[in-house]
């Protein structure tokens, strides 16, 4: 190995470095982004970079022609992960391996809950020891606490303990006593501070980390902030992250260190912008997808991605704070949301929390769309709920032009029925590099409501100057090179379709055998949601046009946001919300829906735009007869 | 700095080290033992070397000929506390500063108990999951613990949880859970392994540490172990180590992590003589006076010597092992008994329940002699207790020839009556090296009842070779210098009477004052147990003749030995007894001596040989006069 330069185009940053590594890995240690989904796998082919000269690196391998044309070769491309750095070097990152400002979800629906965080202040002025009053200390303190406040049998830790003597002489024995949930005291603090209590709610997403600073005197939310999970750099999705934990026997426990490094820095950013340390802070609550929280609590989640699905546990947990290294005094509780299933995680719990669904006599639906999306069915008598592998698609994976909604992605499309014209728009107005998941899905309805789709989303025999073929394979453009960050086309192609209907189609499996199984039709709803960052952005139009929802009235259709983390802070803020956390972890039933019998023939049924049978999507059947197709 | 070699003798053992330090320091880095009873202090004068060439060390300064006469300082006699190592040198360390083998009390009276340790295990084999039961694997678990042995509502900590689906699926779901106090679940093994079932019972002494490894399944003491308490390095007493922690942030801290450091060796050492590893030890009982106490946990026990001297705390503790940095499974538990008061502490509590006087009807007095003697009367209606400051004398500490009970040290002694000739026994049948307690305590005894010493313990106006004057202070030769491994005489001094005077005064005086309190006589008492390694080698006739304990037939006496340990064993086996504890903790009343009224005359009338009031003693009284003194 020897010393070698880097220079990072186009920003120009020199590094320098030892010689012998994937370039990939370099940029990863110099904090320099390149896109990667797969963690270096080569499997995503998303680190595109061009090395004009490449005298200094490794050479081309096979991996990489599965990702790169060979004109692409020719003119420089390489995959980062691939590519082993020899001698001094310039690397310049194309605009679409960047990672761009990525649109958050970080706002949801709160409902009002009843005051009542379960960690409490006491001010307390002791009478001091004499040799006719020799209590010792705790004692003194704990008598204290029964005769002014009626606190019985309070528990005290050793940690405390360890902290008891001097601090209670710190101010003349005048202190504040920090009781969580009527039974342990876990922190003193000298002289009266009963103003100041605050509490940290967490939501641990695949890709973020959404963080709620709450006043717990007042129950407000004084700061939201977020983070990228850095996970992410084993792999982006779940499944490459448990591989990461099979290939070395530390490695679940780097995962489990990276997650709570980010919470502790967003606790240091939220505590700083309102003039606290993490001292003040003196409850967490949690919540994730059952992956996450079983990273979250060091628990190896493999057994949660293979048949039969079952997670390590389910019910809701308290665990201490520095058990798990989260940065706080030492006897913090971290109250950890209860989880339904293997892939119904207490994230879901949050949204169905937040959301109400189980508080009242009507009957809802509630969707959360990701990877992953769990359906709720149900009201304040029973849910039901179930899980569907939508896949990543609507993420912008395994779509040719697919990308997150971040800065320059298509998210709205509109087809003209009648010239078959495009217009779009992007976030951030900026020219396009790709289409985010709303786009693409607002361009198969488009496509489908302008005919040049049909009702198995093949595309038909018109004539369109934007229906190009390649390699024999269909696909349509939506924005035109001249248009483009990157000078070419970008399109939906036959693939990226059917890709959006195994994810549409998955769905709305779920939702259906769901709301049979409940004994609801789409008419007895009255309400649904959508929650999470993705159904946040989409049309609901759109989606019912592909027959991702069913063809139900727009407006009994509510867009909810990250309910997952103000479910977290309503049980953050409320004894009664936990109670009800537990009682849904204990009684709302779970579908598996891969043992359902109608399964099979519903997901084929699903699969057609925007159902095969198409009765079921009446508003969807006049509004494309009315626009001709 | 440089790199000086030191040669230290009579051993020969040559080490290397960096000049400028200490030469006790030196000798403790390199675990050559020197004594030091003041940590360092150049207060002791303990820690007497021979440096014969004096070019390479410091000069003697002032605080040295404190403890030095000018004919030591010309033979090149050194505190190794003050002088200052500059470069190569010779240290002779001379018999009376080697740390000699002690003898040490580990085993103590036990009492039988119903066996039920709180820590359980229990075997189960569970159905594997199936899509038709995805129960999580800790409901999985749980369902089985309630429905196979009725075990409702059992905790499952993070720890636990973490390593839960990779023990499950170890040996195909056949697993034992180990179950804690029937609510917790403290660790999982793999298979079934119900037949090996540990725990471990300490008691942290000032100068020594004892640990019973217990088989919990038979509750059998499988193997016993000590090590000196390490934090003797920083002190011998309590009061030096207490300084210790105020000298600097951190040395809190590290007295804790000596002494946990010790028990975890002895932990080790008596696993591997057994067979298991500490994996095996599912629960660990602890004892020790209040400061003691307080240092495992890791709690500033400065307050408990300063008026009023109130601990941090007294009730029981629980306390996960891995919090105090104890080496075990992670959930393991830690029970501390309680203490009683600031000097009455959890080891007295041990000796008080392996006694049993606490169980019994009849009317007990127990005292547990030491640097601070616990005295406690009283029987199953209520105890009362009290502390007296009999300070270190029985340890040898200021007596002119005094020390511990090491090999070497005269502890019989008998003085003819009519020819005052005196005949001796030392530790180990070696020549003398000095007196210990048993020795001192027969000693002054004999001196009393020859007639040599007066009730006021003054030497009489007689004629005896023995009975030497130096600087106009008169002192008895024990051993003639010919005897004695320093070539000098043994001597028992008029100051070395009046501080054994000064110590058995303060005991009779509690015991006395208790007593009263108590409403008892002496002829009330049916029993008196005399607990602790010191008390375990007194003679009892000598303890009544010196007025150290009250006037009872010595078949009421009783010497129990151990028992803070085997009262931490019989807690370790069985949940009664620690039901026991908790109620000894509420209930025993302790009595401060210092304000109560009659204290100032009791303790003058009991400074006299062997009370003022000499009718209490008659039998003493009785034997005095036969031997016509």
């Amino acid at each position: 190995m020897k010393k070698i330069t880097i220079q990072f185009e186009p920003e120009g940053r020199r590094i320098e470095t030892d010689s012998e590594q994937k370039i990939l890995d370099i940029a990863e240690a110099f904090g320099i982004d390149i896109r990667s989904e797969c963690g270096g796998k080569a499997s995503c082919g998303k680190c595109r970079i061009i090395i004009q000269d490449q005298s200094n690196v490794s050479e081309v391998i096979g991996l990489e022609r599965n990702h790169l044309s060979e004109s692409e070769i020719s003119d420089g491309y390489r995959l980062a992960c691939c590519t082993i750095a020899k001698g001094n070097l310039v690397v310049e990152i194309p605009e679409e391996s960047r990672i761009r400002i990525r649109r958050i979800q970080i706002t949801g629906m709160e409902l009002p809950v009843k005051l009542e965080p379960l960690v409490k202040k006491f001010h307390l002025i002791l009478p001091k020891p004499t040799l006719y009053d020799i209590r010792p200390d705790a004692e003194r303190l704990l008598d204290a606490l029964e005769s002014e406040y009626g606190l019985k049998n309070i528990k005290l830790s050793q940690k405390v303990l360890s902290n008891l003597p001097s601090i209670l002489r710190e101010k003349n024995w005048d202190i504040t006593a920090v009781v969580w949930n009527n039974e342990k005291l876990i922190a003193l603090e000298s002289g009266d501070t009963t103003s100041t209590l605050y509490g940290f709610a967490v939501d641990i997403g695949t890709s973020k980390i959404v963080g709620y600073l709450v006043n717990l005197i007042n129950g407000e939310t004084e700061e939201i902030v977020y983070i990228e999970n850095p996970q992410i750099t084993h792999g982006e999705d779940i499944m490459t992250r448990i591989s990461y934990t099979l290939e070395g026997e530390k490695n679940l426990q780097r995962l489990q260190r990276l997650v709570v490094g980010a919470i502790n820095s967003l606790v240091k950013q939220a505590c700083s912008k309102v003039g606290i340390t993490n001292r003040n802070i003196y409850e967490f609550t949690i919540v994730g997808n059952t992956a996450m929280h079983h990273f979250f609590l060091g628990i190896q989640p493999k057994y949660v991605s293979y048949t039969p699905y079952v997670p390590a546990v389910k019910s809701p947990l308290n665990v201490r704070a520095s058990d798990l290294n989260l940065a706080s005094a030492p006897e913090v509780n971290v109250y950890v949301l209860p989880c339904v299933a293997g892939f119904v995680g207490a994230d879901a719990v949050g949204d169905v929390i937040a959301s109400g669904i189980c508080d009242s006599e009507e009957h809802s639906l509630l969707i959360d769309v990701g990877t992953n999306t769990e359906v709720f069915v149900g009201n304040s008598e029973s849910i039901l709920s179930c899980s569907c592998a939508s896949g990543p698609a609507f993420e912008g994976a395994h779509i040719k032009y697919g990308m997150k909604a971040v800065t320059g992605a298509i998210e709205k499309i509109k087809i003209n029925p009648e010239t078959l014209d495009v217009t779009y728009k992007t976030i951030g107005n900026e020219p396009p590099v790709g289409i985010c998941g709303s786009g693409i899905l607002d361009g198969i309805s488009e496509l489908f409501r302008a005919g040049i789709i049909n009702n198995r989303g093949r595309f038909n025999q018109i004539e369109c100057e934007r229906l190009k073929q390649q390699n024999g394979k269909k696909e349509f453009v939506i924005a035109w090179g001249s248009e483009t960050i990157t000078g070419k086309n970008i399109t939906i192609t036959q693939e990226d379709i059917g890709e959006i209907q195994l994810a549409k189609g998955a769905i709305h499996t779920g939702v259906a055998i769901t709301m049979r199984r409940r004994g609801y039709t789409k008419d007895d709803l009255d309400h649904v949601y959508i929650a999470g960052a993705f159904g946040y952005h989409i049309d609901p139009l759109s989606a019912k046009t592909i027959g991702m929802l069913p063809d139900i009235p727009t407006e009994k259709i509510k867009f909810v946001g990250n309910t997952a983390v103000t479910g977290a802070k309503m049980c953050l803020i409320s004894r009664e919300t936990r109670e009800k956390a537990y009682n849904l972890s204990k009684n709302i039933q779970y579908l598996e829906l891969a043992v359902d019998p109608d399964f099979q023939k519903e997901f084929v049924n699903s699969m057609y735009i925007p159902h095969k049978n198409i009765e079921e999507y009446p508003t969807i059947l006049k509004l494309r007869e009315k626009s001709g197709n």
